[in-house]
């Protein structure tokens, strides 16, 4: 029973981050999500803070491995660009790490900052190679910085979460996305 | 006393608001940040809700102010919306109406979400004709989508903030926002 109760806690409180932030999580809300006892909890974890780390680093190790995998299909690479910004999501729920940058909380606290600056340096990291690919094949102009494109395109899939939350909408996020892919293509033109 | 003691409340709202979130703000900190008592509070504002959408439509209208502002300068549509862009801010801060948007109560209640839904549609409709203005002088491809753009660009800047704040630092929303425009300028070479 104890590993499935350790695990119910991150997943209950993974999700509670996720959609309430850190200051809405409160322990009661865990409790009540996760159906674990308070004795449980505490045995498991130090407190609250100690249970978000946890979560949060669940959170990242699930969206890197989506990063990794989806920048390692085949194909050129424009097509893996636009399969990671096309590849399914819930974009009115929004990004499980991403949407940490938005509490204070979590942004003052290095330790729990720490698993939202990794997974950004991975995505990061998983852009910029594959841009570099691009412009090395002639898909992209040769003159783009690719550190700079990385966090373009990084940018516009946070920052599109945003418009379509605002609009209760996923067509912000859609056309935001089109349009870098869009700016994207034509830089290689002759 | 009393129009100064309302402002003051709004403006601490405001703030808690833009520094806290929705959950953050409790009524005893919009009291301390204000200054203000509790009667003063309740004589001008029904409660939170009714303060927070005051606060919020102060917010929306500096914001879609200072849009407007920075869109009626002279110059080529490109210097015009780098000129936006490259405006000052407080990066590690954030967008006082984009930062809502990862507010599920303010999400939630149609009332309290159209002070940000109504600024985004202001910072579109700007940044939408003026993209339009570059493409009918040759500054951009004539293929591009309009609305497209306005929303890559609008996207980028809101997800630039969340870079910014993952990091700590301010690199990651200027890198993005000089991709952006270097995507802009290459699509219109011949």
């Amino acid at each position: 029973m104890k590993p499935d109760a350790r695990d119910r806690l991150i997943e209950g409180t993974r999700e509670l981050l996720w959609e309430r932030g850190y200051v809405g999580t409160s322990p009661t809300a865990i409790l009540s999500r996760s159906g674990v006892g308070q004795g449980s909890m505490y045995h498991h974890f130090a407190g609250k803070p100690d249970l978000a780390l946890a979560a949060e680093q669940r959170s990242a190790e699930l969206m890197q491995q989506q990063i990794v995998d989806a920048f390692a299909v085949k194909g050129t690479a424009f097509e893996r660009i636009s399969g990671y910004l096309g590849r399914e999501r819930d974009v009115l729920r929004g990004c499980s790490v991403g949407r940490l940058t938005a509490d204070p909380d979590i942004m003052a606290d290095e330790k729990l900052r720490a698993p939202v600056r990794e997974t950004f340096e991975v995505l990061h990291e998983n852009l910029r190679r594959t841009i570099a690919e691009g412009v090395a094949a002639g898909e992209f102009a040769d003159d783009l910085d690719t550190d700079e494109i990385a966090s373009t395109i990084a940018a516009v899939i946070q920052g599109g979460y945003a418009l379509a939350r605002a609009a209760q909408a996923v067509a912000p996020f859609d056309r935001a996305v089109r349009g870098v892919l869009s700016l994207l293509r034509a830089s290689a033109r002759p």
